[in-house]
């Protein structure tokens, strides 16, 4: 795995220098300054500018040689063409960490490109944040040095979130939400260029601090897949959720992000790919970001189930809230029968005790008996979190936020608020509380998901690499090279290195009636940014059109290759389709961890494919009816 | 097709009794009032309740027989107990209409079934609304006796926007958000057990009124589909959207919508199909049907095409928008070079002048600047919708909100504006001026997707429902009779009555070598809401796993089949796949036609089932391989 950064000069130094420092604090050289000072830095900050003798009643210096002290980390607010050399005053002066605000590096296309190379040149052993960015911010330690106006105001605590974006004011945004909720942040990191950091070096310091329950980020994409991979082992270790928004999903849109920060983004299914592999929850939009990132916050327990029971004083959200549960892919809890016998007894005649649970009037009538509902549904074994909405409530919120803080501590389950058009004091003074509480119940719902999300990820058993036999790999790789001296591989060639990685393989004209059930694709394609991926997908003329594919990184260890063939759309219909035998799946995940290993040994393979798999009934194997094998060599003598 | 309910005396009463009234403003017999007051009736109001001589200074009578004239709609505030009475008193008296608040009919079960029959049979022709309701409110008329608390306030103003609600909280909850967004209500009607007056009526009254601008409702299920078309072609003749939330997708959330308002709901999917083929748009969650509300109670202009321009002042967010145009079904424009020279020539240095447009800071410099290049994009040719972000924006609201303003009008295409984390004046004095603004970037997106929806529909060629040859059908229905008298149907059976259909058929063993692409799956059901629905699908084994299956609902025109085929997944294999030549998809259009006529003309046939169906190369047919045929007599035999 690539070796992450020590980010601890950069996000926590005890001296900073502002190089391009200015006493107006309403420009980018002067913001430093102002938001050190606001957030209460107790280390020594040198302003660094020729044109000022003092800023801000501190003393000003010409240049980075001239300071009494080497500083920790300095920040760079100064036109793109004197960056290169400042920062190579840096590191000559032994100067760990810097960040660079300035724009017009390889955004800007070939010119910055070459500019940016320099600046990579002059940094030598430093640890750099940008070019190109809104700078970092470490709350908890009072080192704020972000940009973002977002941070000019007073309101701001630290605490439990770290946030790290590919944009400046994507972050600033998500900073203004999370302070609008009542969210503390405990790191802003802005890493525009990346041109030392990357976003993964960030993830991984965030998620080793103590002080962080969540890392959560806006990512157009990395160069280095393995470190975002180092990152989320990281976040294993501590505990910790990773959340990540991706854009650049298509291929217009990664061309923006390109001209964005100059990132190149590999294709997104294998992002996908690696999310689910590694554990890291991925949302789909701004909203969803910041609702999951709150409910991870918030602390609430994780759910031990995908059982959700659900309580709303409106039968239609009810019903609302039952479709959700199951787009999202969790389950509606059937509650035991002395649950529903308790709720009854105490609910109004037109309200419903089977779950959803509608409590109609009683939440104005009597919310003490509402919140006995709910610590019912807490209570009950069929229930793995509680989901609540309460519609256009303006009296009795001193009961209803009392009722609620008393049901959540029955029982060890997230209990989820969601709150429609009523008093905006109630989610105010639920959030105080640490309850997570949402403006909307399919919000709540998201977040339930989300708690299960990590759940399932935390008790995923570790990863083990070496299932498979790697001699018969290193030996087709052997075999491989020999053909390839002789030319481009043929079909019989490709089979004749498939069989000796261990693959079962057919001469042409295998008959398809040997097939238990159906006929899958494997692939193998290596991408740029994450490696080699394996590829499988229900076969036949149906692969391209009907997109039941799925990818997985390597290294792929059993678990991981059985849960690739259980994501297939067609599963069900390997484990016993229209009457056949159950399929050999067993096989397949032979043959893919087979396919793993022959990857690893053989990098020169760009591209195979097997195309179709037989596979026959359970115990008669998984046969390679054709197969191809594109490398670097005959790759080009073919297209 | 079915009778809509004349709803004129329910919504717009010149007189109006209150059967069980109160003084007492706060429970639900004394909101009636107070509303009808406050919000300016100007007929007559009769308060009914034999234990007050007067309310708020109006006499109050003992019972209807005693009202001095006959009053054009009826109140009801009572107990369940005593509703059935007081309708027949209506009833007889010559009451046109009523609006029953009560609950505790078939919501609560077997008692509650029968009361609600003897309910209905005592209202005779009456108009009724409910029970189980909130009731009903047409704001521009002054005739408010809706009881939801949202409605208790004084900054509601009459507007465009018509909502029916079959929850009557979800309808507060609605009013209650429009409220907070400037957005006026023209009706609110909450529907409830629909004894008389169904979902459908209300659409349809409300579509019909030159003062509504857009239809919007809250669905758990309607009990005759062909009300719901009805409605729908009001709408589309008056040029006016129908915006629903349709719950209950799933089997446990429509169990729990029937004990909610005792409606029963047919199959979600089929309800899907009648939305698309009827032009209804389709929202997924509460704040989508907000948003998209909005955007036409704004009339916003229709785009004439799909491409979307976007302006951001984040790099970030344009990247995002890139992402969400493509998710929603639309594409990014690309500029005309005339465009990218002119925006390109004020864009500061650091910023993108493709789409995605990114200003950077320019909004804080010079948002005049920014204004003409949204003008810019406005004009180009390229360009069918503009989406702009503004994010984090607390300086210049003034300029900014001007140069939105006068940009909209400099092209007849929408201009769509989304706001993050800056000013709240900002976008509330765009709304103000009719522009629609969203606090999020992905709401305005989803609202261009929804206008475009409504172009497309309005665009589409009239339905011309005899297309195909009826007399074969007739034919084929005859023979069936006959054949049915022998007994349950078999295979041939079944072909010959399809071939008598005008399909053609096969003897068992077909090849499916002789396949150009792919096999289809050909069906036909009947559905307890909306009657014959054809389902055309991706065969073979793979049709019941990979699910890709279109519906249609009778009658189907010509263009309507098209659409079907077009909406499989699968269609671009039918097309060209994998080398071999295009499918003959004019013979997969004719047989859906035919078998549309034959589902019409033998109304017998429960279940009819091709599988495979083999499409041949164009010009060489489609053939029924395999063929089933169930009515009730065989169905019940073989079950």
């Amino acid at each position: 795995m690539s070796r992450l950064l020590d980010l601890g000069p950069l996000l926590n130094p005890r001296s900073i220098a502002i190089i391009g420092a200015t006493p107006d604090a309403t420009r980018v050289g002067g913001r430093p300054l102002a938001f050190l000072r606001r957030y209460g830095f107790e280390g020594t900050i040198y302003p660094v500018n020729p044109r000022y003798q003092e800023i801000g009643e501190l003393p000003c210096y010409p240049d980075v040689a001239s300071l009494p002290e080497t500083p920790e980390m300095a920040i760079v607010a100064l036109p793109a063409a004197a960056v290169v050399e400042v920062i190579g005053d840096c590191n000559r002066r032994g100067v760990p960490a810097a960040t660079i605000y300035t724009s017009g590096f390889s955004e800007i296309g070939a010119e910055g490109k070459a500019l940016e190379a320099e600046l990579r040149a002059a940094a030598g052993e430093m640890v750099i944040c940008g070019p190109n960015c809104q700078g970092v911010a470490n709350f908890h330690d009072r080192v704020v040095s972000n940009w973002t106006s977002a941070l000019g105001r007073d309101d701001m605590v630290a605490g439990p979130i770290g946030f790290v974006s590919q944009s400046g004011l994507f972050g600033g945004l998500i900073a203004a939400k999370c302070i609008e909720r009542g969210l503390g942040l405990g790191y802003l990191v802005s890493s525009g260029n990346e041109v030392v950091l990357d976003f993964a070096d960030v993830l991984a310091h965030m998620a080793a601090d103590p002080r962080i329950e969540v890392v959560a980020g806006y990512l157009e994409g990395v160069r280095d897949g393995r470190k975002l991979e180092a990152a989320a082992e990281v976040a294993r270790a501590n505990d910790k959720p990773i959340v990540l928004l991706k854009v650049g999903r298509v291929e217009e849109s990664a061309r923006a992000a390109a001209s964005h920060t100059g990132s190149m983004t590999g294709a997104y299914e294998v992002y996908r790919a690696a999310f689910r592999q590694w554990g890291i929850i991925e949302v789909d939009d701004i909203e969803e970001l910041v609702d999951v990132t709150e409910v991870f916050a918030r602390r609430a327990p994780r759910p031990k189930g995908d059982r959700v029971g659900i309580l709303t004083n409106s039968g239609g959200i009810g019903v609302f809230c039952a479709d959700k549960v199951r787009e999202a892919g969790l389950r509606l809890a059937e509650f035991e029968p002395r649950t529903v016998a308790a709720i009854t007894e105490h609910l109004p005649t037109f309200g419903a005790a089977l779950n959803p649970v509608d409590v109609t009037l009683q939440t104005l009538t009597d919310p003490d008996a509402v919140g006995r509902h709910i610590e019912h549904m807490m209570r009950d074994d069929g229930v793995d979190a509680v989901v609540t909405f309460f519609g256009v409530q303006w009296l009795k919120i001193d009961e209803v936020v009392a009722m609620l803080d008393r049901a959540r501590w029955v029982a060890d389950k997230p209990l989820v608020v969601s709150w429609g058009q009523g008093d905006p004091e109630a989610p105010r003074r639920l959030r105080e509380l640490g309850i997570p509480a949402y403006d909307d119940p399919l919000k709540a719902i998201k977040a339930v998901r989300a708690l299960r999300a990590l759940a399932l990820n935390q008790s995923r058993p570790a990863i083990d690499v070496a299932p498979v036999d790697s001699a018969e790999a290193a030996a087709a790789a052997v075999l491989l090279r020999e053909r390839l001296v002789e030319g481009p591989l043929d079909e019989a060639g490709a089979k004749a290195v498939l069989e000796a990685a261990g693959l079962a393989v057919a001469r042409r004209g295998l008959a398809t009636s040997e097939a238990a059930a159906t006929e899958l694709i494997l692939g193998l394609r290596r991408d740029p940014t994450f490696g080699p991926v394996l590829l499988l997908g229900t076969g036949g003329v149906f692969v391209e059109t009907l997109g039941d594919a799925v990818l997985g990184l390597l290294p792929l260890d059993r678990g991981q290759a059985v849960a690739m063939v259980q994501a297939l759309r067609s599963y069900p219909m390997l484990q016993r389709a229209r009457g056949r035998a159950e399929a050999d799946i067993e096989a397949v995940v032979e043959a893919l961890l087979k396919l793993a290993a022959l990857a690893l040994a053989a990098p020169e393979i760009q591209e195979l494919d097997i195309n179709p798999l037989i596979v026959r009934a359970a115990g008669h194997g998984a046969v390679a009816a054709d197969a191809l094998i594109r490398t670097e060599a005959n790759r080009e003598q073919r297209e």
